[in-house]
């Protein structure tokens, strides 16, 4: 199906693959459905070839891994996505592929037979008919991910941590203004209510400005009084 | 787009997710293409559920991640999809969740505030842009494919965290006594100092309990008023 085909290119272009390599399309080449779904992977991320028999398209291949969803019984590797990566990483130059069947059949026999090894995904006994573009975006995503070993930024911001100081003085002035509202009651509990509270705000791992903004609204809240007396909570 | 919800149920029933929660789908529920695409996910592997809002979507989860293509420079842990199943392993029969956007918009920032962490994949530069379901079979494949050696339950306090609606309603409680101290200003501002205030309160991951005793603090402050007018500073 053109449309599979589409979207699995979009998925390679998506995941830094670029060689397609297609054996017998049902409908042709080049296919309008394909190109819809491609989201453009044909013009700006992925060269397409049409070959007539399968063993032309892996001729200069070197190391091949077959997805299939089930046993065939046959003596090769059985790989899951990871491990079919971390094999191909681990070849260096050598021209290495991957074969996907169509989504109805999946590969015949006589096709993984010309493999290195089998790659299968855990998929659900009850469910397990694979969208063909899916099955190319597994791997597509476990091959980008490949170098992910080391752990990524932990943090998307800019800001680093509040300094401890920032943040005892903002636990402080909270509880300067808890104090101020009756909040501790009885007193003897207070020491319990400020460690718990200081437990929260300590975990929280608030950066500096967010340790700022905090303060902000601590004190809006404490001096907003005149303002608040003619809000709707006015009797208060 | 129904096509891309049916396609992301057919690849979650594949690899055993069955929890769908749709928010506000475009062009309603149910939708044919869904059901089209979906290759029977929702008969047999996938039970789908439609909001009108994120936050009615996530109201029983304590733990969610957010798919973004971008970091967003907020202050969250970033994590790839085999750390985010790493994580969500960990936590045990907490109820978590992976939020993903709209295809074209993504999820907007208000939304990623809410999440605990960001989920990013290691997509190219250049055809960066994913399809949907694409984005739900990855992880969907990594949480398929993860370790049956998790490691062990990362919490030491006995108190589970907070519901996300416990939590929102927290936040709305507290954003709400800011708006009657007159802490919004200008008013044009107040969507991005929400999102902030909201990003550190969610990254906080405080217990259902921590929760319920800050809710107490904010109202000690915001009733607190007669009280704090006789103390020290009580010409505020």
């Amino acid at each position: 199906m053109g449309e599979n085909i589409g979207a699995a290119a979009r998925v390679m272009g998506n995941f830094g693959l670029s060689d397609l390599r297609i054996v017998a399309p049902r409908d042709g080449w080049p296919n309008p459905a394909a190109d819809t779904m491609s989201a453009g992977a044909f013009d700006e991320a992925v060269c397409a070839q049409v070959f007539e028999t399968l063993e032309e398209a892996i001729a200069d291949l070197s190391f091949i891994a077959a997805t299939t969803a089930r046993p065939r019984g046959m003596q090769k590797p059985v790989l899951d996505a990871a491990g079919a990566v971390t094999d191909i990483s681990s070849r260096g130059t050598t021209n290495c592929g991957v074969m996907f069947g169509a989504e109805k059949t999946g590969l015949l026999n006589e096709h993984v037979v010309l493999a290195n090894a089998i790659v299968t995904y855990p998929v659900a006994a009850g469910f397990s008919s694979l969208n063909l573009a899916q099955a190319v975006g597994v791997f597509a995503h476990a091959w980008a991910a490949r170098d992910a070993d080391a752990p990524a930024e932990t943090f998307g911001g800019v800001d680093g941590p509040a300094g401890r100081d920032e943040l005892v003085g903002m636990m402080t002035h909270f509880e300067d203004e808890l104090e101020r509202a009756g909040f501790f009651f009885p007193p003897e509990k207070k020491q319990v209510v400020v460690n718990n509270l200081r437990n929260m705000f300590t975990r929280a791992d608030w950066t500096a400005q967010e340790v700022r903004a905090f303060r902000g609204a601590i004190k809006a809240l404490a001096i907003g009084r005149g303002k608040a007396r003619i809000g709707p909570r006015g009797g208060d």
